[in-house]
């Protein structure tokens, strides 16, 4: 039984996500369907694809995930299906998918990928406006009855790629920023912790604030204390215990952050 | 395997859609269910009729639709259930289901509904502020199980039909207005697109701005302009590329926009 | 085939949420997976023991309620998975299944509880800010797949118990609170109405009003007008027709609410 995840801007209000379940039953009755998230804020692409790399991962073998952040849907940008390593992603080639690209070439996985421009794939009337239903579901489904990916559309050689953010290493440490300011108001940086062990203290640095140590938990310090964390993948994290770091600093994404050691 | 659908005003906050599952799930522990919108405007039975002409087509044929904006509840209005062409339905006899009751008759479909009237297939405890758990969930999931529609209650007649408001036809083109504000700002009308062909270029007002032609997609205006589009539904939409319509042009839910022909 | 239910304040924007079933799906790909929902205010574990209580009975028999709402996560807090009666329950022991606790002994049902200390059951990696991926979704699905309760960790003799406030018996009547101001701006108190049968009418009292009598359903005063109702789970309700109650009278969760008999 195959699942599908979905990731979309469309919000939950209008009831554009739910189609796409009805889209996907039509033609797979037995796929199991995921919602990652309706809320990436509209056209973000990038924001799309950090919260599709956190999710993916942890998703069976061969999943298939349906990603619609599509500001150019009906113009140039190619609509496309591509296996990725272990999973299958249906979307826009817009770079949506570039960090589950990144992930299965460093793990020198497979990847293979097709222009979708096979219609008889798709659902009959195509609206220049709304691919997510009318292209990406029925395509999504059709993998998911076992149809193969070659047969969705042409061999389509290069996908999209976006340049996501990366903290670059300093003489005196690192130098990143604020990615994600999640639902917690946590402030998901691009700094991987891992990468701060055998210096010494790290102190890092951000909206001019100075914060000693990586702590393990939000526990460590007191209720409304602010603690540098190493995040849900292993990212470093400026929180605040049972309170809102993006309000106690003002900060948003793009913040520059800095480590440097004691 | 039977698939039922939830359309409600209940929000995601409170755990009340939830509940709906599983009371569906006691009953028919197979059922598929989709979410296809629980931020209906509270009581905004319109909105919540529009929403479910949108998503139901796409399902598949006998797919059961529960719909709940019930400001009736527990008062005069019936709760029923019906077969509207290849659909079923589920909720309060509100006019809801009006836009897939004209669906059904317009295609010449059997038509046929009950009265909920036979507390056997509810749950044994009736709140009379809650027949979305108590009343529609259990019935749409014995539907599902294969209890056929006349025998969850008597004959229904008569359906409630509410207006919704339609385009109209004028000397110039057409007058018709906002129904629907999306999550992403686009002014979807009453009007569409298609009625438009063969008479010279469209000219769009609305909000003192007169827009020239349709275009295809988004993407064929410069980021941050405005369009018009056909919507998803073949609507004539007005929308700003990666933007925000609603807000560019203070437009609300009924505001006028009139069609004339260059 | 198991049912496992989510409870959370992961909110719904950054996939927290989708993550955990692609967890489930990885271990237990029968389960179905339903959301309560993922919108309890941050941290507030109160808030999320009484939703849980509103939605679980509802539920089939077997079914695995998995709750995070854990300000705690990391710290000395446990961990732990139980049997409360019909329902099994995973999460932090910080109080959040104080009501299916308090449920399951007024009811003499079985109770049984396990730490989970036992890393075979959990996602080979786990983060000390997010066992709600790494320990409680897996462990839910081990259960699913039929891996015993007891099998999950060591026998937990005491689990945590939050008092929830309760409503008091006086002299002239009953003293209580709003407890959940819900999505329709509904006040949701800890009176119950059966306890008021047979002593006169009721006057209710809240924020300077009086509302005379417990009105069957919102439709029985007119649109706009405050009733008191008696809600869905037979609580006592002070709702507008049609409107928002919290708003009209400027309630917040807390606000004392009292009954006399006239």
């Amino acid at each position: 039984m195959a699942i599908i995840t979905l990731l979309t801007d469309f919000g939950v209000r209008d009831g554009y996500a739910g189609v796409l379940k009805g889209v996907i039953w039509k033609i797979a009755p037995d796929a199991q369907i995921a919602d990652i998230t309706h809320a990436i804020g509209p056209q973000n692409i990038i924001e799309g694809a950090m919260a599709l790399d956190k999710a993916a991962p942890f998703f069976p073998d061969g999943t298939i995930h349906v990603a619609v952040v599509d500001p150019g849907v009906g113009t140039q940008r190619q609509p496309i299906a591509a296996r990725l390593g272990d999973a299958f992603v249906v979307g826009p080639d817009n770079g949506i998918f570039s960090l589950l690209l990144e992930r299965a070439e460093s793990r020198r996985l497979p990847i293979e990928a097709v222009t979708l421009d096979k219609p008889e794939y798709w659902l009959p009337d195509v609206s220049h406006v709304f691919h997510g239903r009318d292209i990406f579901a029925p395509v999504a489904a059709h993998l998911a009855r076992g149809v193969p990916l070659m047969e969705c559309g042409s061999p389509h050689p290069h996908l999209a790629h976006l340049e996501i953010p990366k903290a670059k290493s300093t003489h005196a440490g690192w130098l990143g920023q604020v990615m994600v300011v999640d639902h917690f108001g946590n402030l998901i940086t691009n700094i991987q912790v891992d990468q701060l062990a055998g210096k010494g203290e790290p102190v890092v640095m951000c909206c001019g604030k100075e914060l000693r140590g990586i702590k393990r938990t939000f526990g460590e310090v007191a209720a409304g204390e602010l603690a540098v964390i190493s995040g849900t993948m292993g990212e470093l994290e400026i929180a605040v215990n049972q309170g809102n770091a993006a309000e106690r600093l003002g900060a948003k994404v793009g913040e520059q952050v800095e480590v440097r050691f004691l």
